[in-house]
């Protein structure tokens, strides 16, 4: 146990030891063991976005045993997927690498006018029959179905907690009151962050943010305190920061696929701002296989520093 | 045991050894036992369509004991019916042939003007005191009720594994976000059938895809990859491998009722690409019962290869 | 479906189509198949007499998948054992055979001075996720702890036929009410398989019976009415009557370990007095592989007739 | 994930990922950390036997972060304590050595005259809450209490595996069917074995044997058989063959402190006979701690080979 | 908050800050506030002995109302009382002062033979609403009937500390297993603490230990570890040590009404023995009620040194 490890579980007062076996379990396995710095593997690309878009480009993506083995050979922390995708190889991976089940999900072949919904697709008691350390969930600011959304992470995260799991929480901005610009928008995601926190997040996933200020109220505070946003690591300090001042651990998602350098160049913001770690699922399996782990044992050096 | 049942069974790492059975009893039924191959009856018309929609071309399948004992005669791996109809004989057949429970079904005599929604009719209980292999259950991707819906089955595969029973999804695009086109469009079959697997199903049933392509973001994907969908035997081994790489058991329904002729052609096309089989519905009970029977022999022959 | 198989199936009007087809399981597997009779292996005498005693005579038994494979090669219509010897290889021979589950045990490292005691060592839940179709259950009438006994089968029995398993009980009279003779008389066998029959057992075990006779109440009777009880098959033909008339099955264990010579003479006693099978566990399993398996084939010859 | 420790995990066919996920966080941690070998540091004596008579002789070991540190020190795969002395250090030593619950006690206080009594003292839900990878429960096969304590094994046995946790049952024959010199002889510690094995037990925890054959029925058995029981070593095998062949993990307690050569000698017959490991309490804790030390890595020198 | 309270605090990793702000409520109360010592008025025996032999002698002590004066008068920490006593008067003293819900209870109209038994009398809601800090248990170790005891402390324990929660354990030996004198045996009240933080007890109550060993097992462990259990001070060190090497608050009843001298010096040894404060009933309440605020202060004065 690492001091810096140890640092980190002291900031989760309130839960109980088994949620920090938990968050030690990923904090001290893979590449990144015992840095404080995670890098995750998540796969629920195939539910959100389809299985042609998401694994067409390597098809051996296809296979659910593929990402399984991608985040054990690349020594991610964890691996983060849907029910299915967890069932189909646990037991044959079981005990190899911490995984974070993904309790809800959203598919893209009905896409709501205003708000994106998830739907739970899997449960607690999933979660340890699989062997889990953790569960994951989307919630949507931004969208006028968000109450729902809190209340659900809400009942989940009681029970996850009681548990002895984790709970990690992607908090997308998305919906109605928000434009396409703010969904990256600094005040937007360090204001989803926040929300994350306050609901009771272990770990928070959020996009990298843009220099975009989406709302007005927040563009004058801005502004007025000269916070600096000008470098994407600037932002993520913002971010950082407006996550109960750096005491929650905080990790960025890729998104889109892009290239590697492009990547790399961004991974090095995040980190040179205090990231936590990265998040990233198509920029990894859309790559053939050893460009994917050549991909990520870099973004892990950069975050082991 | 065959080795290739064994070898499907190995598919399901995360299920209890009862699951095991209760597919292995599907997968050693009938006359494609031990082929890995299955052809289902399924008999949900009646209250899906209406009684004479659905029986009158072939008054004798008013009964429900003909369906039975049409699964029975012509060898297929199971029959799959609402509560009412099991009920119906399910003593009197016991024994003869694996059963699938549907548990939700949806009727006509309302039709949703958006998504179409299906009612939970009967529980886990109701199939192990019917003596039932599964559970089938109804889900509409596309719909804007697909949340629901997923949280239902979510619910009824956790009990329904837990007690040892197989889990069946029917996933059929509908609803506000899919054209009429769409539902069997090549896309949004395999993102159909990706879903189920998500969801948790041990068997998927979906219907044989067209060459059309529905969402814009996947066009642009089957076309960069040069995904072949030109012939259903393409589309077929494309939707196979969209469902967890061939690791789940995937079969096609037929859908409304057609020639004899058409029918084994698609069923061969299927099979070239790497069906499982054939969910046969009203192609096989609105026929006269020899023809049924025939009809059912063939295509069985046909997968058996 | 043979017709004497439905004709033993419909002496359970009382039983949902589940159970039935849980019976019909067992009664159309393996060498006997349709025949209406049964040879089932039980192997829980690891259990009740300890491992040496019961496996040194043939160390290939100390190893649980050694019985499913005797069980499954050898033709039985299906397998009894406790939890633990079930749970070692169910996934491993899932579907290959017919599981009971024998939810009760007794061991002999406490000898009860008056009262032999079994303990409910797994339960319905454990049955249904290891895919058993039936539980078995000692009961030890003449005990003077028998009234827990027949109220733990009767909660077990209630809860097992609503989920649809079958309930077979093993019925042998010990304890304080019983001479040591009285244990295989055959007033006492009779009764004891009445008892089964009257606690709702669909299979009943009992011992063959001598012609001793250990309650002079019933002896009077015996006498008074000429009750032939002088061959094995006369006494067999008693029980079996003494069982609701024939309309439940009744399966005779083999006791303790004698020449194939002698197990195939009682065999041949008990099938012409209308025995529906045996159930022969250390004359099976501590005899040489290949021996075991001829011997159980012999068996079922006898019963096929 | 070595080959061993894969092919222990296939033994347990029937449990979920989540139970094998946690038998490989025990056989994957410490100095034998993959050999498929165990040792197990447990700390139950201060409520069996008293604190001065645990403790005295090493003050230092009243505290319970003591043994947390030496077990860690050591290299130990686990530690097993119960509820109160985890609470004490569950969140310091959080995530640092997989923990075993003991759910049940017995304390010295009050000697039944003739069959000792455990009473449940914690459940699976503080163990899913203080982050524990097993439970730890003992029975006393030999008492005429043994039903009830089956019987609360059984249950509590069934949630655990529900809840992805390991079962560890301590087999101690003791009460009134049993001897002094029986509760340690070897046909009651194989029996005791194989009752726990039947239980349902992951792993099994019995005292070396000694060549005294407590049962007449066993002796006769053990003599024709020729049974090698000279040595602890072919002892050891015997114990091990009779828990499933050689496929559930037996370890062995070290019982009354002893000298440090007197151990050694003891633990290299085990080895050599196939033991799993050893268990070793009071052994090692009421040694100053750099002889504990030492002493339980001489132990692991052994177990590896 | 002093560092000491901070300190004590610290010994509760496992506990939810619940729990720990009600152990900071009493700790933090009355004249001791702040100081890591504890004096406790417990009012039960109105309950236990009956109401003359209780309250005779100082008839303002009928009315329930009287305790909870001199108790806050007194500045105690908390105050205990079965659920009558308290609901009596709760809401006149509403946060007055910390209450602690007694919630076994034994009284003495029926006298077992051998073993004595306490009956739940109220719950964690009745706790609740009474907006007490803590419940109170009674266990008698030694007894017969420890095991049912045990497990009632167990599940009401688990209880109380999810819903915030402290709990406090009465640990009197009594019963068949335990001479008169054996009750008050240093090394019986030894373990006695020990089983009640073995327990999950937070506050420990036991009685004065005098310099009788009861078991000659630990006599022999006392004499050849030469503990020192001349002096009261000795032994109440000793047993503090024994109570996780000081880690729990272990504070100590007075016993039957005695001198005021005598209770002073009982006390001053307590306390430098290390002794975390006393609980005092009879001796209080059976006073004139200045002499008893007069002597509680005087207590206190002794525990702040």
């Amino acid at each position: 146990m690492t001091p810096r490890v140890r640092e980190i579980l002291s900031w989760y007062g309130a839960d109980n030891p088994g949620v920090l076996t938990n968050l030690s379990r990923m904090l001290n396995h893979g590449k990144l063991a015992g840095t404080g710095k995670m890098v995750i593997l998540p796969v629920d690309q195939g539910f959100e976005h389809g299985p042609a878009r998401s694994f067409a480009m390597n098809p051996d993506a296809y296979d659910p045993s593929y990402h399984y083995s991608l985040a054990i050979e690349s020594g991610c922390n964890a691996y983060a997927a849907p029910l299915g995708s967890l069932e189909a190889c646990a037991r044959e991976f079981a005990g190899e690498i911490p995984l974070i089940l993904k309790v809800n999900n959203s598919d893209s072949l009905y896409k709501p006018k205003s708000s994106p919904v998830s739907a739970m697709t899997s449960s607690i008691d999933d979660a340890l029959r699989l062997g889990c350390c953790a569960i994951g969930f989307t919630i949507y600011p931004g969208s006028s179905e968000r109450k729902a959304q809190y209340e659900e992470i809400q009942k989940a995260a009681h029970d996850a907690k009681q548990a002895g799991l984790a709970v990690v929480i992607w908090s997308y901005a998305r919906g109605e009151g928000i434009s396409k610009d703010g969904e990256t928008a600094i005040d937007v995601i360090a204001y989803s962050a926040q929300i994350a926190a306050q609901l009771g997040a272990h770990i928070i996933k959020v996009k990298p943010p843009t220099a975009h200020i989406e709302q007005s109220d927040a563009a004058k505070v801005y502004k007025e305190q000269n916070i600096k946003i000008e470098r994407l690591s600037d932002r993520t300090r913002h971010v950082i920061e407006s996550s109960f001042n750096g005491k929650r651990i905080v990790i960025f998602s890729g998104g889109e696929a892009k290239s590697t350098e492009d990547i790399l160049k961004e991974v090095k913001e995040l980190a040179l701002g205090g990231a936590f770690g990265s998040i990233m699922g198509r920029n990894a399996f859309q790559r053939p296989r050893k460009e994917a782990v050549t991909l990520l044992k870099s973004v892990m050096d950069i975050f082991r520093g």
